[in-house]
């Protein structure tokens, strides 16, 4: 009976040849979208290929189309073979490229039993990358796509990666990378292999990438500050050794300085909850008057407003605080965050588009597409 | 030169023969695995292909293996075809069979430009899907195989999985389900595929699934409620029609009536931050003077101490919060708070497990993997 059903369930090519009434070879060049095929026929087929449940190979019919149908999405870092266990322990400090980032350790250590999930299980305590799934598989799912998940934060993960989609298993790679020292996108470029980058890379590299007007985010959120009357700020950046880290703590200071705030403390941070806790008792520590804070992540911002309140400062009377992301922590935070929004599901979709829209041949131009930032209002400041 | 790179990018089965010494069919049995080769000519074909680097077709051989080495990781819900933008506005409100849920809206509405995205936007907004690609990856990967994600909450999206498994495209599917009316698993069952699921179906289904012993878990909440002295007891149910959401208030209400506690006001939320604090606001107007509260979820949890705080009262000095699921929301929360753990990462490789060591044979029987939940004391309660 098992077996019956499973032949029920596994149509195969003579059985659709059957109830379409034409030879298998037909069939088979109908699939393949092989040309010259009568359209009436072509309708008679694709009818009979409905009728009877038929599911062409997917492997047989890649080897036709040379296509994999499918997209690597790959979140990297830059850890080396030997380092795996160094880089686990260390992880908690991994600097994130993107914007946000794979820092905080999930559940603490104990939600990595066994130790070797710590680089995914960082990876996805961040609201980030789960933005970025989502607009990647929005953008994939309409064109019968799917994207094949896999992590790359040691030499050999990333020799995996490159033998992935040397095989054919994956049309291309979009890469969101965690760390400023990655060496994947330099792999990519160099094994002549379709790929886009979420943010710009830290070191040159002739690779497409989309990202954000940082400095445009900061300004928003500097003007907003002192549009509310704040005149002792601070700010909480992110790791430095990272472009969207760098940009955002520029793009503040620029724009205070242009309005005569000649020094701005800062402390930097590692886009984690926990970093930005310790940020924000640093700065309470040394400028205890202080009235307005940048924190430039969500997560961030949000443990500076647990320590604020700690510390029996009202958010936003005392000190206001702004975020940037707009990811869930911003809802979730009390206050709700004020916070300069990055459309990260938009910027993931587009990564999509540029790899799938590319013109064919190996040498397409590596091409850049920058997103503005907006603000947005709620209660932190 | 772009071609040069190309080819030196992708050595071929001649490249690797003529380095190996020896003739195409030769290195092609040895690398599709086939018997009678001798050893030593095996081990030359191996070191010929480290050499050249080259990457055997994928396609070509899952046409030799039949195995697609992939998994499918599949987020499905019960929508139907029409309900796509119904379904979307209603997300909020999606139940979670898994224990943790699909509910909350990632950055509000804001945070899926386009609408459509509002199903896969809402899975990553909680940390327990993260969690869940965690331990499939890390079981995955040291095995060369990859999770393809895959979402499927309308019977379009489910028609899809079932057909990506029918064309060989994956060897199986890890369903994690947000709705008790989730027809996939029943799809699953009678295509005769391979499948595990993440937590028990809630309609009977012959599919093997991991689950966790929610009852236990509840009565631990309940004995270290009672053992703090609270003795003005209530809770923030999951959804009622989920396995989960009721094996966790039988659980808690039972431990409580073998003490004496007849009566314990429930108020169900859907496993979302916003519902444990529409669920709190709730008890609070009915119930001003509870002292102890259990909350079906960490996020729930969260949301919980946030109005209780709005309202005045210290956590835990006055009311005493336990979560459930040991997620990052848990460490989060301020006070960090004490919770029932639920090894989703575990739970999730062992999903994998059973996936990949089932006895060949489309006829295996299905099977059970129940999980120990652990009370893991922090300062909420």
């Amino acid at each position: 009976m098992t077996d019956d059903r499973r032949s029920a369930g596994a149509p195969t090519l003579e059985d659709v040849a059957r109830a379409a009434g034409v030879s298998r070879a037909t069939v088979s060049r109908v699939i393949n979208g092989v040309r010259n095929v009568d359209p009436a026929i072509q309708e008679v087929v694709r009818q009979a290929v409905s009728v009877t449940g038929y599911a062409p190979n997917r492997a047989a019919r890649s080897l036709v189309t040379r296509r994999a149908d499918a997209v690597a999405l790959v979140v990297s870092g830059a850890g080396v073979e030997a380092d795996v266990g160094a880089e686990a322990e260390a992880g908690v400090g991994a600097e994130a490229a993107a914007g946000s980032g794979a820092g905080r350790a999930g559940g603490g250590s104990r939600a990595t039993a066994g130790g070797g999930g710590s680089f995914t299980a960082q990876v996805f305590a961040d609201p980030f990358f789960g933005r970025v799934v989502t607009g990647v598989v929005d953008y994939l799912r309409p064109r019968g796509m799917h994207p094949v998940l896999m992590f790359a934060e040691t030499s050999r993960a990333r020799d995996e990666v490159v033998a992935y989609l040397r095989q054919g298993s994956a049309d291309g790679a979009l890469v969101v990378s965690t760390h400023a020292e990655d060496p994947l996108p330099g792999l990519l470029t160099e094994a002549g292999l379709a790929a886009v980058l979420f943010a710009r890379p830290a070191r040159p590299v002739p690779i497409s990438y989309v990202d954000l007007a940082h400095q445009d985010g900061a300004r928003l959120a500097a003007e907003h500050l002192l549009a509310r009357g704040c005149r002792r700020l601070a700010t909480i950046s992110g790791p430095l050794d990272v472009p969207a880290g760098r940009a955002r703590l520029t793009g503040f200071r620029d724009t205070l300085a242009r309005h005569g705030h000649a020094y701005i403390p800062v402390a930097e941070g590692r886009f984690t909850q926990e970093s930005g806790e310790a940020a924000m008792e640093r700065l309470l520590a040394e400028h205890p008057d202080l009235d307005g804070v940048f924190a430039a992540n969500d997560l961030m911002a949000t443990g500076a407003c647990h320590v604020l309140r700690e510390h029996g400062r009202r958010v936003p009377e005392d000190v206001a605080v702004v975020g940037f992301d707009d990811s869930s922590a911003a809802l979730a935070c009390r206050p709700p965050l004020t916070t300069v929004r990055q459309p990260v599901e938009a910027m993931a979709a587009e990564m999509a588009r540029l790899l799938l829209d590319r013109p064919p041949g190996p040498s397409s131009p590596a091409t850049s597409v920058i997103f503005e930032p907006e603000l947005v209002v709620r209660a932190s400041a």
